[in-house]
C-alpha cells in the first residue's frame, strides 16, 4: 500500500458537510492501489452508536483515487477512521497515522455538524443561465455605426439594452451580468469615479430602474459588477488625497507608501495590476469598508439587484467579504455573492464568503482541450476530476462556467474559427455541472482576440449572424431549462472502450439521467460506452438532438461518431421513441 | 521521486502570511527522498519581479521531510512553483501537476497578502504563564476542612482567592484562567442559571471586582470561562420552554426535537453529550446569539476581563466565533479568545476565529512520552514534527500548554507518582513553545484521577506540599520571563548522537539561544548533541540549573544524562561563566 499518497484532513475539501445531517468524507489513495476503503465512525459521546460504510471510488486522476461517502446515519458528532485493504495488506488509517491493527484513539473528528456553517445553494441562480453584457458595447439608442476604437467609447447605453430585451428573452437567458455601470472615465468602467451614480453616457437612475423592473417582469435576474478593490482615480477620496497629500482624511483608504502620490514611472500607492488610475482601496479601514457597503446595499435595495460579481476578489480581504455576505444575507438570504479568481479558489468557498466564483481553472482546462488541443480527452478527464475533489460539493452546481469573458480571447478565435469544436466546448460548458455564462456575442459566432478586441460592438446586423450556432445555444438554454439533470445531476465519467479521444459522462442516473458523449477527434470513432449499475433500469437512451434510440446491451451502449460530433441521450425506461 | 507524497496547497498550512511582506511557504516531501527544493516566483502582474529561494528541510516525521521557506522580497502577489532534485531526476511541480520542464502557466497563486487576513499575536498572552483555578475547590475564607463529596460544593469563594492571592503573585503568574463563575446549579458551574450574576456561593460582584482590580494591580490578567454552547436547564429561556412548550418564545434558541420536552430515556432536545442539564443552544438564532454577545460584552467592559476561554468550541457555529471575535477586538484588540477544543484545531486559528485553543494534542503526545511510555522519544519528536507543519505558523507561541486539566487525571497520577516523568513534562511543557497552564495544585505535587477526583481541593497545608516540585516550576516560571527565546525562539531540533531516548531541542538560535536536552530513559546516557549552524559563534552553553558550563567543540557538545534527567542551557560567546 502506497501510504505517502493517502491523504485526509478534517474541516477541509475532505470533510464537509452539505446537509445538517449529512457529512461527505473523502480519502485519496495512490491510483489503483486500494481494493476496499471503510469508514469507521461512532458518535462522539457514546461510542455505542456505531458503523461502518463503504467509501466508493468516486474520481481518479493521473495519480489518485478519491474515495467518498456521504454519511448519513442520525449523528452529527463525528468520530473516525479509514480501514484499507489491498492485495497484500490492510490498514487502518487515523489521526495519527496508519496501524496494522484498529487503533483505540486518535481518531478523526468532526466535531458537530453546524448547520450555519453549511454553504446553502441559492436555488435560482443554480438553475440560470447567465448572458453577460459589457455596457459600453451591446447595443445603442438611437443607433450608431461609425468606425469606433477599441478603447474609446461606444456609447452602448440602457435604452439600447431595453430595446433589445425581447432577444434576451427569446433566447431564454435568465439572468444578466452587467459590467460595471457606475459613473467613470474609461469605456470598461472598472475605474469608477462615483459609486452612486450611472455613467450619464449609459443612462439614468430612472432608465436602470425601468430595464431593471423590466428583465424582472421577463423572469430575468440582474447581477452586478462590484468593483471593491480599487477605484478610479478620480473617485472623491483618491482626488481629495491628490489635493491635499498626508493632510487629506482619506489618506487611510488607500496604500500609499510616500507623499507626494506620484505616478511615474510607477504609482507609489498600491493599485489594481500597476495601473495609476485604479488605486487600490483599503477595506481594512472601517470608514472605506462600511463605504463600500453601503454602496452595495443602496443598488440592492433601492434597485432591486438579485446578486454582485465582485471584482479582483481574491486580492481583497476576507474580512470584508464577510462583512458584504453578512449585509446583503440579511438583506435577503437569495441575493448572489459570486467571486473573481482566476485561480483555485475553493478557500472562498465554505458558506462565509461567496457562493460561487467565475470557473476560469475549468476554462483552462476547457482551452487545452477544446481550443488548443494540447491534451487529450484522457488528460483532461483526469485534470476535471482532481478539480471537483478539491472543492465543496455543494458548490459544483453553482460555479460560473465561462467560456469567454471581456477578460479573454472569443473561445471562437480561441478556436480558430473553428465552429465544430467551439460547439463541442459550449455543449461542455452546457452540460458539465455549473451555471453557463454567454459572452454577448459568442452566440452569434463573434470572434476577437484578447482585451480590448474581445469586447467589439455587438453584431445586430442578423445577416452576420452564425445561425446554426444561434440554433446551438437556444437548444442547450432550452435542455438545461427542461432536464433537472443538467442543474442538479450528479456528475460522472462513464468508461469508453473503443477510442480515447472520447468524453462520456452522465449527470444523474437511472430514468433521469442524461449522458453527454463528444469525439474531441477529427477522425471517426466507434465506440462502446459502459453505462454501469448508474443506468441499471435504463432500457434505452433517445438521442435529445433528433430523437434516435440506443438500445442497452448488457449495461452497454454502442454507437458511431463522426469527427468532433457530440450527443446528449436521456435515459428511458422503454425501447419505444419518448414522447 | 515519489511524486505522490508531494503535497502544497494554497491558502493553507502550507501557504500564508506571518506579516503583511510576508508569506511562508511548505512543501511535503517523502521522507529522504529530495536533495534539492527550490521556489520559483514572480509578482503576479509583472513577471519581471521574479527570483528563486532555496526551501529549507524544517521538519520531518515518520513518512515525510518538510521544506520551508519565508518570502519576503517586496511582492504582496505571488505566482510560485517548485523545482525538485533528487538523485536521479528533476521535475517542476505547479498547479497543474508534476513537469520535466519549466511550466509556462499553471503556477500556484497567492493573490495578495491581505495583511487584516493574518493572525496577530497578543504579546501579552504570549508571555504568559496561565494559573488555572476551579472557583469550587481553590481557597475558601472563613476556611472549612470538613471532608466533603467530590460532587458536591465545597464553597470555594473569592474572599478565599482574594486571600491567597500573595501566592500566586509570589509563584509569579501572569494570568489566571478560572473555570465558569456564573450563577448555576452545579459546583463545577458549566450548567449556567444566570450569565449575568456570579455564584453567590462563590461570592458577589464588588467581591469580583475587588479581586480583577487586585490581579490587575498585580500585574496578573484574568481569563473568563465562556459556556456558549450550552446552557444549564434551570436558565430563563430554557426554563420557559419547560413551562410554556411549543408557546414559548424561545423555541428557537435551543435544537428541540418534538414536545413535551423530556429527558428520559435520553433527552428530546439536544445537549452537551447527553446531559439533559446541559441543553445545546441555538447560536445560529440571531436573538440567542446576541444575547450571549452581550453577556461577554458586559463581563469585559464592566469587569475588566483580559480574555475568554470558549467552551466545547469546536461544537459552535463558525459564524457565532466570527462575531464575538469582530465585538472583542473591536473593544480591545488586546482581548484573547481560546478555544477549547480537544483535536486538531488549525482551522479555528487563521485570523478570523480564536487566538489560541488548548493544546490538548499535544498533552495526547506528552501522555504517550511521559506518562504512559507507549512511544519513544523518536516517535515524539516526529509527532511534534507532523503537528506544527499542520499550524499556523503564527500560532505556535500562543497554544495553551496543558498537562492537566479539570477534565484529566493530573499528570503526576497519569506518571504512577513518578516525580521524576512528572518533571520532564513539566520541563518540556516550559520549553516547547506555548503558554504553559498550571492546573491549580499540580505544582505542589497534587495528584487524582479523572473527573472529578482531579478536582479535589487545593492543599493549603504547606506540610504538604512537594517543595521540590514548587521550586521546579518557580524555576521554570522565572525562566521564561527571563529569556525571550523560551517564550518566541524558533524551536527546532537537534540531533543527538549516543542514545535513543534523548530529546534535544533549541528555542532561537545563536547566543541569544537556548537549548532543551532531556533523557527520556530510566538509564544513564552519554551523547554527543549537535548544536550545528544554528549556533556558529557559540563558544559554550551554560547550564541555567547549576551553572556549568560546557563547550562546544566541532560544533558539538558532549554530555552525559542520569536516568530522567533534563538540563536547559544557554548559548554564550564565552568560555567563561556568565554572570
Amino acid at each position: 500500500m502506497k501510504l505517502e499518497a493517502i491523504y485526509h484532513k478534517p474541516y477541509s475539501e475532505f470533510a464537509f458537510s452539505i446537509d445538517p445531517d449529512t457529512l461527505v468524507i473523502r480519502l485519496r489513495t495512490a491510483k489503483n492501489d486500494i481494493n476496499t476503503c471503510i469508514l469507521i465512525y461512532h458518535e462522539k459521546y457514546d461510542s455505542s452508536q456505531r458503523g461502518k460504510a463503504k467509501m466508493k471510488k468516486v474520481a481518479s486522476d493521473e495519480m489518485f483515487d478519491y474515495y467518498e461517502v456521504e454519511l448519513n446515519v442520525g449523528i452529527k458528532r463525528i468520530k473516525y477512521m479509514f480501514y484499507l485493504e489491498d492485495n497484500y495488506s490492510i490498514k487502518w488509517y487515523s489521526s495519527d497515522g496508519f496501524f496494522d491493527y484498529m487503533p483505540q484513539w486518535g481518531q478523526f473528528t468532526h466535531s458537530y455538524i453546524c448547520k450555519e456553517d453549511i454553504l446553502e445553494e441559492i436555488e435560482w441562480f443554480r438553475n440560470s443561465t447567465i448572458y453577460q453584457i459589457f455596457p459600453d458595447r451591446f447595443a445603442k439608442l438611437p443607433p450608431d455605426t461609425s468606425n469606433l476604437g477599441n478603447r474609446t467609447v461606444h456609447g452602448g447605453n440602457i435604452k439600447g439594452i431595453i430595446a433589445r430585451l425581447d432577444y434576451l428573452v427569446t433566447l431564454g437567458v435568465d439572468v444578466i451580468y452587467f459590467n460595471p455601470i457606475f459613473k467613470s472615465e474609461s469605456y470598461h468602467r472598472y475605474d469608477v469615479v462615483d459609486y452612486y451614480e450611472i455613467d450619464p453616457v449609459f443612462g439614468d437612475k430612472r432608465e436602470l430602474k425601468e430595464l431593471i423592473d423590466l428583465c424582472h417582469k421577463n423572469g430575468i435576474k440582474i447581477i452586478f459588477d462590484g468593483v471593491f478593490n480599487h477605484s478610479g482615480d478620480k473617485f472623491f477620496a483618491f482626488k481629495d488625497i491628490l489635493e491635499k497629500g498626508e493632510k487629506s482624511k482619506y489618506v487611510n483608504w488607500y496604500h500609499i507608501s510616500s507623499f507626494p502620490v506620484e505616478v511615474y514611472p510607477r504609482p507609489n500607492y498600491e493599485c489594481f495590476s500597476y495601473y495609476g488610475g485604479m488605486p487600490k482601496l483599503n477595506t481594512g479601514n472601517p470608514e472605506t469598508a462600511q463605504y463600500l457597503l453601503d454602496v452595495v446595499r443602496y443598488w440592492t435595495v433601492e434597485f432591486g439587484v438579485d446578486g454582485w460579481r465582485l471584482d479582483a476578489a481574491d486580492e481583497v480581504d476576507r474580512k470584508f467579504w464577510r462583512k458584504l455576505r453578512d449585509m446583503l444575507k440579511s438583506l435577503n438570504r437569495d441575493t448572489v455573492l459570486i467571486g473573481e479568481i482566476f485561480d483555485e479558489s475553493s478557500s472562498w468557498l465554505w458558506g462565509d464568503q461567496f457562493d460561487s466564483v467565475t470557473n476560469y481553472p475549468l476554462k483552462a482546462m476547457i482551452n487545452d482541450l477544446f481550443a488548443y488541443r494540447s491534451v487529450d480527452a484522457e488528460i483532461f478527464r483526469m485534470r476535471i476530476n482532481s478539480y471537483i475533489m478539491k472543492l465543496n460539493k455543494k458548490v459544483l452546481n453553482s460555479l460560473v462556467n465561462v467560456i469567454s469573458t471581456h477578460d479573454t480571447p472569443r473561445f471562437l478565435t480561441l478556436c480558430d474559427g473553428d465552429e465544430k469544436r467551439f460547439g463541442l466546448a459550449v455543449v461542455f460548458q452546457f452540460t458539465f455541472p455549473g451555471v453557463p455564462l454567454i459572452y454577448y456575442g459568442d452566440e452569434i459566432g463573434m470572434e476577437g482576440e484578447g482585451d480590448p478586441d474581445c469586447r467589439r460592438p455587438m453584431i445586430w446586423d442578423e445577416a452576420k449572424w452564425n445561425r446554426k450556432n444561434l440554433e446551438l445555444y437556444r437548444f442547450l438554454i432550452d435542455l438545461r431549462k427542461k432536464f433537472d439533470s443538467l442543474r442538479i445531476g450528479e456528475y460522472g465519467e462513464l468508461p469508453v472502450i473503443g477510442c480515447k479521444g472520447i468524453l462520456a459522462y452522465r449527470r444523474g442516473l437511472g430514468e433521469d439521467g442524461i449522458i453527454v458523449i463528444m469525439n474531441t477527434l477529427d477522425q471517426k470513432a466507434r465506440i462502446t460506452v459502459e453505462t454501469g449499475e448508474f443506468f441499471d433500469a435504463v432500457k434505452a437512451f433517445k438521442s435529445l438532438k433528433d430523437d434516435e434510440m440506443l438500445a442497452v446491451e448488457r449495461k452497454r451502449i454502442n454507437l458511431c461518431l463522426k469527427p468532433f460530433e457530440w450527443r446528449i441521450y436521456k435515459a428511458s425506461g422503454e425501447l419505444e421513441t419518448l414522447t
